[in-house]
């Protein structure tokens, strides 16, 4: 771009920077984002102007009309080089379409500072209600799969050894209980992103006479920023936005890892459906859960994007800085990665086939059942538990290696004995009670334990909440669908 | 540590573990945070125990006893090589005290698993609120510093150029501002946090008739876990407080570097306390911002230690894994650095020295009002903005070659010819009005702009949070207090 | 992309993938980085099984001549939707022009798994290569700036505060060794990477009779992976190489801090060139460094990828997973940042204004001289250094209270007497001579202290080190210049 | 501690720190890594400052002696409150003992921030040395358990499902060859860490005419520092040590990944011995591979410690800033974690159980002969591979649904028609052989492939690579211990 088109540069500088530079230099790649949150910020600050009659209607109404027919430009133009951002893109745009004389108005008592922090708190909240609309898909779909295994036996783990039997669906409902918090966390970080920056100019504000109010109102944020240093410095909300992304990565990670674990030869719990698996090059037999170890390697990389921001953020004198940019571009790769990751896990799940019979009879094996069996001992014959555990630990040891339990009556018997100096008979048949996985499960019914009649309590709990959810999403859905709404309103009465 | 003497190996295995693995296994060293915690759980676990005749009352009073008994042990003999955790060491302390018979009856109906989840969240939700409130005082302190440089001058700065004139209250209440922001998030974590696991057993809960709502109210939580392996394979909630640290860090680290910039030779707007303030080992002139800069380095371990934690948990397999002990590890030294970080910032500030004449020279440097000049042209000419920033950028070239601005109304005329065509005849008294930064400022009065009027008025508005923030804090903190006052009581009705 | 057209799913699977997933799942937007490379790949390929008689030379030629044409293809065509990644995409297009029946034999004898590995580090050493020159030019500028800037007296900092008195040139050589450190690691990654995995199949190797020599010298690698495991497993030398650039972006972010703060109001060091400047889009004045401070920010990002890429390898069971298309994904940015970013800041020094007067000021500040003082003291009267400190420090403090120091040797003279009882003369001459910064530095003449004489020594033996490192890289690119003639007359031998 | 006991600060200041922010500044609690270092610094200092009549001898000899006895203090005791660091701690120490006029001798001619930077390297380059010693011990577990175990067949993975088979010696000798690159990592940090700055003062050397060569011939370093700014200011040493621990840390990461998948009821390849195994404190079956999982969780940190070096030093102004402090404390973390890890997995490994017959079963499942047979149809019938892949796979679908294999020679016959359209008949011995796992690998004996008489070849080339790091590691010892002895009579030297 030639020194002389550069709106900013043209009288500044002498020297134009080369290609390189201002490739470097400039957003462009990543302003698809902000596009059309910034015809928006554009639009609403003209219509503002005009009532304040900063600027007058005659040039208000003629920048509408060329916002209006930008704004149906495919983006997909919008790469064109040499411009440093889309602001500048805009209004050059404007300039080249209305002259200095009108489309010079533009930037009228506004700099890109706050223009920026405006579109990108715009475009973040669209993505922020995206990505809650995904994860409460997705818990739905956990509900779903959770009510149609509430008595589907599996082991349960601790340290990836089986630990002590539990339902499907008691598993599953550990994860639809995670996401909840995440969907707390992605709601305080929307109501914080949700602030109008805009009229903060370069960092001191104004001395035009603005409405920031109106501003706010036409843009749907819920308040004004309080300090206009603060409202161009802070990216702490981008840097919160991709801290709820990670956390949430980590619990769609730990379920990617047992869906991968699943799908394994070994554990044969699960197989995945056609549509999310892959083949090899050279392996004809391979299913191989390709998409799932993509998504899973690609929730680190939404930490190294919040390390990123962290890092780049760290000590930056106020108020803004170009490193800022940076951060940018991190979210939105945050944002992207969110959006594809949650409908993919969501179709994993929806498409699953199950094999009970793999998990019951896992369910059967590692004496999942000697913690009952100690329980027993201290209920049946006050023990004290340490000293139960001990005894069926004693007799564990030679279980393990790989005998039938037998004689457990017996063992348990000179166990004790020896331990606590009492033998302990117990009847052959309180011992099958205690081997039997399916009715030790329906006992554990406190602090949502498998028992089915309890993990249905938890379901029906949770059903509530996502109401609520789906609700408050819908709530802010429409609130930004009336303020466009009263922008069009506003433009069609200026044009009457 | 002798396998005989170990009660949990005692009779599971053959051999003991060698002291290296038993110290690299050990968490002794970082639970002396939740020691005090531990001993509470202990006790309302035993009083539910006993409530719900799980064990008899006779052995309810003694193991009660003893545990009063070892938390007068001074905490620092804690250390003791060879225990694998606290709760070992406490059970273990309990059983050579009271023998198997009745110290062996504590463990019954719960596990290390739900046992060490609880115990975290009660220390976490202590050092939350020595947080809070060492955030709020250092909003105090900011809030102090603005009232009493309402009209400070000093150079406004973006990309650190001096960009438009404004007031040190002004720009310390961006500060003020930030850290409400991280208020919320503390607040939002410690809701999440306050939530009792303790039941969950192992993972699968228990088939013991255990009242779990009574120990979440003794315990001052404020409701139970909803899933048993959710409540004990979940550590979103460190996570979580560990990206509030961080964030609240890189808040932190901007004012620290300003500190650290403001006190430089070539700066100087402000001189530490000596008490803030070291020497060289070599040069005796020297006095270093140290402390400032040491806080500024740990808040990058902050970050760090944020992103071992996510590191630690992606794509562990549900429930437990001992992975999550090194977690935790991170999580003390989170809090322990927020802890020690925020007092001294606020010694820092409570105790400079600001040079209101250095800040104010420097507010004249670097044409400050070249904006409110070409706002000006816009006023009062009508230029459109773009075009008047032209203008003024053409003079501002040559005054940046270290001129003088003179004849500026000349060179305005001049400029404004060749630009727009239209020369413009600026008065000389507008220029120096223009030029008045204290009287431009004190424009600024829209957006949490520099007019005083305007910074006053944010002061007050966040005085009136801070009143409210400070409540919550109360709030909790007797709650607390409450549920601590009800353990002594039932346990004195015991004993009774 | 319908069943029936991909080539590894057509038969295996019944259901195609839906295009979200697929998009999700592609490699392609990435694999522009390793066309260029896989086609020479897969020419060395085709020729070794020819040699080999793996398969037959009439299907060799085809196959060699239509790759020649699909290498002729604008590489910005190669983002067609709907191929898994850049080998499907060119096994594909053969099978399109030559049917199964000759295109289909391309893949005989590798996988995918070794073909990447080596696509890879192919690419990587390109750039590695690329990035050893642009660090070694920046040498160069560094170099010929401190010989020219020999005595430009400079103040020298520790904790940002005034020090001891340098010259630029002294500083300027800091960052020219370090940087020759960052090359080291460099050639030392380059060692690592340049290892041939071609022949290790998905992980097993082959049993067809392949020559891995022959492919690793016609790809002018160093030798053959020693394991077919560690081969498609490894991406060792990716995290490596992320390191090296992280560890060099720190060096640079330092050098680029400086030249921030020494272009504010405040230091006045340097000006920026016009091309290396930005203005505000509404402050005109404003000529900001936004290009240095992107750079900054973007070397934040190189730590990100770098913990992604070491988060998503950790803990991957042997031997692929597809989570390591996610690392690949980092190198590449990492190589493009590292790229990008050198070359700017040796723009940025090229172009530079050295405002030597403001350096020299600073220099005078602060007491520079205190240093020397205090030696004086030790090697005049052999007064205990830290007698020596005790006594200036005493005096340095009234001096630092904005006071000029007068009657030095009066004072000198009464802080001795206090504090070693001895009271101290000291001529006036010989304190106007401590005082003379110019004098004192030519004094410290050992371990690459400022004296000119010194520097100048340290610039003549990095010069040599430099050049060294030029015949090095020299050597490295003819090796691959001549592995690419080679091939080159292997297939013209084969067509006649 | 006092004003006036403060050595630096007594004159300096007219107000001492308080306790909290001295202790915040302390580096004391990490000081205990540098003491022994330190003063064995101090001896060579004291030495060389006699040599070349900076200090007279009848000083010299009282300071070394003084510094014996104090080496002699438990270290223990170092962790007295209130030093700012061991520097000071030792210097008080000799004041106190020897006075000013003796004591305060020691620091002529060096500043701490060239001490502090010298006694890092001297403890790292033996904490280096120990992980490589560590290291090469379990690449040599490696080798042993690899020799016993060539004909042990296993199923190697991709994508963790069961790819082609392998050994478990092949398997296991793709760690030791990432292991032998984690070695040339750790000696290329060596060499950059091996260097001395000593000399260098606190930014710009001294006037006072000091002999750098031999205080680093005296400390074995195998240089001096060529910048003074550089030697002070620099710490990506040890952020390259901090990446060398990383790497490897992700290679050992994914060996204790396989362990714990390994020993798991599903896998069951692998039993942990009862000294690296836990059980439940609830749960009396449990064999838990806490250590293991401890370990890997451990490994996070390394990360993370990496993070905060690299966040920490990015951007700092050179030269020292006291930032660095905290840099360190994270080295000696990581170096901490690393020497305890390597043992604890070299202890695993050599005390791990392996069942063959588990392994061997799993190997046979899942159609890991698919690409061989596939190989066969292209060796036996010149059908393409991709071809042949399509044949094996559309047979290999119905395979999967659990069937066995039966009738495969007339399922390839019709699937070959169907897809090439030419019918292949295979005999059911060719079949058969293809089956024969056993054999099969045999012939995968290119590329370090799993053919046991390639295993052994590559078993045998990298003992000789051992033997080669070994003397490397030997060569470096003796260097350092020569040095001491060196000191040791020049010391004695002195005395008479």
């Amino acid at each position: 771009m030639t020194k002389e088109n550069n709106i900013l540069r043209r009288t500044r500088f002498d020297r134009a920077q080369d290609e390189s530079t201002s490739d470097f230099l400039s957003s462009m790649d990543q302003d698809y984002k902000i596009l059309e949150a910034d015809i928006w910020v554009d639009k609403v600050h003209v219509l503002m102007l005009d009532k304040q009659n900063i600027i007058s209607t005659e040039h208000a109404i003629p920048i509408l009309k060329a916002l209006e027919s930008i704004a149906s430009i495919d983006s997909s133009r919008l790469g064109t080089r040499g411009f440093e951002d889309v602001h500048v893109f805009l209004e050059t745009e404007l300039i080249k379409r209305l002259g200095d004389s009108t489309g010079g108005r533009l930037h009228t008592a506004r700099s890109r500072n706050d223009e920026v922090a405006t579109c990108i708190r715009i475009s973040l909240r669209d993505d922020l209600l995206i990505t809650l609309e995904a994860v409460t898909r997705l818990q739905g779909t956990l509900l779903e799969l959770a009510s149609g295994n509430l008595t589907t036996i599996m082991p349960g783990y601790t340290h990836l050894q089986h630990a002590q039997p539990t339902t499907l669906a008691h598993h599953l409902m550990a994860y639809a209980f995670a996401l909840q918090r995440d969907i707390s966390r992605l709601m305080g970080c929307y109501e914080l992103v949700n602030v109008s920056p805009l009229g903060a100019g370069a960092m001191s504000s104004t001395s035009f006479p603005i409405d920031p109010n109106l501003t706010a109102r036409l843009l749907a944020f819920n308040g004004v920023a309080e300090n206009s240093i603060d409202a161009v410095a802070s990216r702490d909300f981008i840097v919160e936005a991709l801290s709820c992304f990670s956390i949430l990565g980590v619990n769609l990670s730990r379920l990617i890892e047992e869906i991968i674990l699943w799908s394994t030869a070994e554990f044969g719990f699960v197989q995945l459906a056609d549509e999310y698996s892959s083949t090899s090059s050279i392996m004809p037999q391979k299913r191989n859960p390709d998409v799932a170890e993509l998504a899973r390697g690609r929730i680190s990389s939404l930490f190294g994007s919040l390390f990123s921001a962290l890092s780049i953020c760290k000590s930056l004198p106020l108020s803004y800085n170009r490193d800022l940019q940076e951060v940018t571009a991190h979210l939105w790769r945050g944002t992207e990665t969110m959006k594809s990751i949650l409908p993919i896990l969501n179709g994993i799940l929806s498409t699953i086939s199950i094999n009970k019979e793999a998990m019951k009879d896992g369910a059967d094996r590692g004496l999942p059942w000697a913690t009952d069996l100690a329980d027993l001992l201290v209920s049946e014959f006050d023990l004290p538990f340490r000293t139960a555990h001990s005894v069926v630990a004693e007799v564990a040891k030679h279980w393990e290696e790989g005998k039938e339990p037998e004689n457990v009556s017996q063992e348990i018997a000179k166990a004790s004995k020896e331990i606590s100096g009492k033998e302990i008979l117990l009847e052959e048949c309180k011992i099958r009670e205690v081997m039997d996985v399916q009715s030790r499960i329906r006992l554990k019914r406190v602090c949502g334990g498998p028992s089915p009649s309890e993990v249905e309590k938890s379901i029906l709990n949770l059903k509530k909440t996502v109401k609520k959810n789906e609700s408050w999403i819908d709530g802010n859905r429409k609130r930004i669908k009336l303020a466009k709404e009263e922008v069009v309103a506003l433009q069609a009465a200026l044009d009457h």
